[in-house]
């Protein structure tokens, strides 16, 4: 792993813990604006289990390259009328979808992002646009070198040009990018197009009972740290 | 300007001094290469004077668009003939075209970003490329939020889209974006699109006896504070 340059990181699951923080984020929200009887948490599962739908359109070139934020607030616009949530202004809904822009990190996250920076490149490559990106790791305190992904790729991940154009953007060969993520299907991805791969567990992202991505897939699979901190550790940072 | 939301810079002249830097570099590795007898102050001024006809190509539409990496290596190739420069390899060609990787910034640059970037979303909006950004940005210690200009943006200023996208993907409109530049046509251009304007002057960007961008052109300027830091002041930083 001594020729790995640069590392590029999934974020909705890997840095951030997007179920409780939406869920909170919403349930805070909702109290303040005197919203009852709706259940926070299903909402935020309901409507993430609308972004690989949403993304499928594009990846299948039934529909031009559109961000996450657009994708998001689509998705965001049914759930709203599913659950018959009334009375609501543009701005209120802008507010909500902006959730997305507000998650926490898993505790281990900005150590070592922050050990890691001091010797290699570090950058989200993420399905989230820039300006997500942006504003989640100003308000987080994530310290990258640049922002990577979807929109800087103009492809949604696990397209394979969501990998080679962000390695190229760097100007470095795939095999001198590790790509770090909780979920082995997005390493398997990353492997194929030449790139290093370190599986870091989240058991709690999908909440308690989870019962995938709990261990690394061996075939695809390079490291497996126990979290940010020992990822910087096993890298020599 | 209480509205400003972030501050996008141009770079080569506004953050670093490419001209001694470029020329510096380059002395000190023909030095320990034992190739003498070239001017590497003029040297820098000539490789530089390629570079707008370069990006001429691609701003025409006479090219697709082609990042100034490349656009650099083709001016340095030409150079490397003209100053009949004998016995390089490829990878010294490599590390002559990455001194523009390695550019020094003006001294009061990381004081006032960081001051900045406690208030402010901010974010080079250079011709030059993301890898390019990076390497110079992680030697230099620049805190960028992000990178963005013409190779996310795909167009190089002037030209409307490198300040409109650039906004776009900050999810900002152009009024709550300044630009922030030592050259008044960049400002002018900026300006043109709704964008806020500050001109930081660069007196020694161009060595003793500067005629150009002296001072700031009161049509397109509307901040022109002394330095960076004076700049974070100014926004309330």
């Amino acid at each position: 792993m001594t020729d790995v340059r640069a590392c590029l990181f999934d974020v909705f699951g890997t840095v951030v813990d997007w179920r409780s923080s939406v869920s909170r984020d919403l349930a805070a929200w909702a109290k303040q604006k005197g919203i009852g009887g709706i259940d926070w948490l299903e909402f935020a599962v309901e409507w993430r289990k609308l972004y690989q739908p949403s993304m499928e359109e594009v990846r299948s070139g039934r529909r031009e390259f559109t961000i996450l934020d657009v994708l998001h607030r689509e998705s965001l616009d049914k759930l709203i009328a599913r659950y018959a949530i009334k009375g609501l202004s543009e701005s209120d809904v802008q507010h909500m979808n902006r959730a997305w822009h507000r998650l926490e990190p898993w505790p281990d996250v900005v150590a070592g992002l922050t050990r890691l920076k001091k010797k290699l490149v570090i950058a989200p490559c993420s399905n989230g646009n820039i300006a997500l990106m942006v504003n989640l790791a100003k308000r987080a305190g994530l310290p990258w070198d640049c922002i990577l992904g979807a929109e800087t790729a103009r492809a949604y991940k696990p397209t394979p040009d969501a990998y080679r154009n962000s390695c190229r953007q760097l100007g470095l060969s795939t095999n001198e990018v590790m790509m770090v993520a909780a979920h082995n299907n997005d390493l398997r991805a990353a492997k194929a197009q030449g790139m290093k791969t370190a599986f870091v567990a989240r058991p709690k992202e999908h909440g308690p009972g989870q019962t995938t991505d709990l261990t690394p897939d061996s075939s695809c699979v390079d490291l497996a740290p126990k979290d940010f901190v020992d990822l910087a550790a096993k890298l020599g940072g």
